[in-house]
């Protein structure tokens, strides 16, 4: 391709994101076509309505309804997928990488659902995926595992990768507010995605952590395979408690590999984060992600996770490299997406086995647990015998009286075991009659420097 | 060329660099020829003594004293000039951009120094730079400026770009030890430059921030031309003041363009940073960045900046970066190294004027004044006069006694001002006999979100 020649791009989708893209685009258009030697355009965008009125100001003769005609026109060699969900945004996806075509999306949830399937239509067809916005929003984090550390192997990555857990979480912490309370300040907001489970539960922390998986290790783990609990259930006593101890409590994505055993342990839930810790000092609506790298050590990223304008920029930045490989001829000389598969259609083979999944049940932390017991003498000694049974050594006790008549709050915190430990553990707590509620379980991390 | 093709390596220098690459990439190359899809070989290696005993296990055959030879081998595409310093390297690396090579180099004073004769040649001869190590170390931050926040202008990037100064900060804050004492034990740790001036006293920052504002401005600005102050009379009082106002003191370099009137001050010195602020929190030998876009907020990255393994893990991701250019058939479609060049040879212009240099009278910040004055009435009103003359306004002051007999320590910060008034204040507090020595001037950081 000659530069100084025409390159069309298509967005399916005009939300906010969308928006974003389209504004940023419009302002920024000038500088990278300069850097990039070509001459780029907008020519169609996708919408679900048509008639609607909008206030970016795009001009009538480019809006279709039909996003599935705006991924396979031959004349759109760049589609960005801005539609979310994993419907028709799976449709458009496929369509347009069968057909050979560089596809941007911002879509974790398509990824982290479908993306063996993707990847292989991209495969099939010789198109070609950019995701850099699907994960920490305006971080350049898929870049950096990708490209910048390549050269390392990862045995850890754990991440804050939903902003609106984190702004709940940090608004507890510093107002001492209820869980309700802020996450309903945070729909107010607008923070939340619209069915909110996908935030508070760990599911969208889960759908990246399959991509960062993927992309580290070259194994699709889908979040079914992992752990995965939300933040509902955290109180500002535990978050008060947490600090006494000397943590932060934080939503991280965890992925663990070890290449001794070449076992990878993926798990999305909230983690005691000692204060020390950069990620502990991670707050509000901000992303943080700390990739340890066999050579380079711990590095760090943190930015805005989410939003219109960090996600604009990532978008951005993909269609910028996707037009330099376009330049470049296409996929020759593209390295594969993941750090341990082999180039396409080049003839020296993956040298690596992929990781297997380590069994949940053998995947190690400390542990904090909180419940309401009985007010009466003894109880302490039946709880702390159930642990004992399990082999599970207590690190500290905080018990507090009086949460509700006769009852009281009873905190402790363990020292390393197991998954498969504590759920024995909480099983038998269970049948403990001065057990008075359900123990809330949380994980405390310890991290390499 | 054709994937399962060889691509020979040359690598000019093997201290402790040089070591490190030919360790790790040695160790990673399986993985690397498979990810790349192209085998690899270090096929020369130069050295200053080929007859040395060394540690790492070199085949004598590829061993030369010939730096010039290797970097124009017809024969050899890419080549890594560790060899430190601006004499030899500079040779090494113009001989190799002139006939077309691509250059792998960690060397940030040969760029700082010589930045615009490389790339000059690097466009005469069609080759190609790649100098992902030259700043802070394993953290990718030349590819996140240059590719991943390539939708973005940049109104303020601060970094701590000097491990050793950062680990002499953060030690003297810890231990309230001297200067001269933790310096002595960084020397022994082998953490110093064999010139330790280049560390302490801001050349090595500011050859890094000279390579960080080519790339997100488009304009070589010499260390001459900037701010430049070091840390070597900060005292353990000093540190301890500042932590009482909220402060941590960090050696920063800080490049601010203003778009209304695009002028560009850059500045390296030591700033009072406000202890909620990320890069307060960066301790020890770590760097950390701050970068500021105008679409995606701050992000901010930290990691390892130098050393043998940070600074290697650096170096082979630039070697697959050139790898991956040499497969798409070279320079067609890469952008331009900066953000505001146009593409090679491509005929779409620059849509920029290059930036201005603010005058450095004009650049603004708060200030933080330490000096000794006689200890008797009316001397805190003679100083406060000299700073109310200058319309500089304080904003608060401690006065400690006698550090030394009849003399008292008087810290004062100021609020924001700029450097002509200053510079005045500080000449004419030079003509109070009161004042008995020379005042240490630091400078009060202000961040953005």
């Amino acid at each position: 391709m000659n530069s100084g020649a025409l390159i069309n791009i298509g967005l399916c989708g005009l939300g906010t994101v969308g928006q974003g893209v389209w504004e940023h685009f419009t302002a920024s258009r000038a500088r990278l076509e300069s850097r990039l030697g070509v001459r780029l355009e907008i020519v169609r965008v996708a919408v679900r309505d048509v008639g609607k009125r909008r206030e970016a100001a795009i001009p009538a003769g480019l809006l279709t309804a039909d996003a599935l005609a705006v991924a396979t026109d031959p004349a759109i060699p760049i589609v960005c997928e801005l539609l979310g969900g994993t419907a028709a945004a799976r449709t458009v996806t496929l369509a347009a990488l069968e057909r050979g075509r560089m596809v941007v999306t911002a879509n974790k949830a398509l990824l982290g659902e479908h993306g063996p399937e993707i990847l292989a239509a991209a495969r099939r067809g010789g198109g070609r995926l950019f995701f850099e916005a699907s994960v920490a929003g305006g971080l350049p984090i898929i870049k950096a595992l990708r490209e910048g550390l390549v050269a390392n192997r990862f045995p850890r990555i754990a991440g804050i990768l939903n902003g609106t857990c984190n702004y709940i979480l940090t608004r507890m912490a510093q107002e001492r507010a209820s869980y309700a309370e802020v996450l309903a300040g945070a729909k107010r907001l607008g923070y939340t995605e619209a069915d909110e489970a996908l935030d508070v539960e760990g599911a969208d922390t889960a759908h990246k952590a399959a991509i960062l998986t993927f992309l580290a290790h070259g194994r699709w783990v889908h979040p079914s395979e992992m752990i995965v609990e939300g933040i509902s259930r955290i109180t500002p006593e535990d978050l008060a408690h947490a600090a006494t101890l000397g943590y932060a409590i934080k939503l991280l994505a965890q992925i663990d590999r070890d290449f001794a055993t070449n076992q990878l342990a993926v798990r999305v839930h909230p983690v005691l984060v000692p204060c020390g810790h950069v990620l502990a000092g991670v707050s509000g609506v901000f992303n943080g992600v700390s990739v340890t790298g066999d050579i380079v050590g711990t590095t760090t990223y943190i930015g805005r996770g989410a939003g219109r304008d960090a996600t604009a920029s990532a978008v951005i930045a993909d269609i910028a490299d996707a037009v330099a490989l376009l330049r470049s001829g296409g996929a020759a000389g593209r390295p594969r997406e993941a750090l341990n598969g082999n180039a396409e259609g080049g003839p020296v083979p993956p040298v690596e086995e992929p990781p297997g999944l380590a069994p949940r049940a053998a995947i190690r932390s400390g542990f904090y647990l909180r419940m309401t017991v009985r007010d009466e003498p003894g109880v302490l000694a039946r709880v702390a015998t159930v642990f004992a049974r399990q082999r599970v050594s207590l690190a500290s006790v905080i018990q507090r009286g009086a949460v509700q008549p006769c009852a009281a709050s009873l905190v402790l915190t363990t020292h390393e075991s197991d998954e498969a430990a504590m759920g024995a553990t909480l099983a038998q707590l269970g049948r403990v009659s001065a057990v008075l509620d359900q123990p809330l379980l949380l994980r405390i991390g310890r991290f390499p420097e």
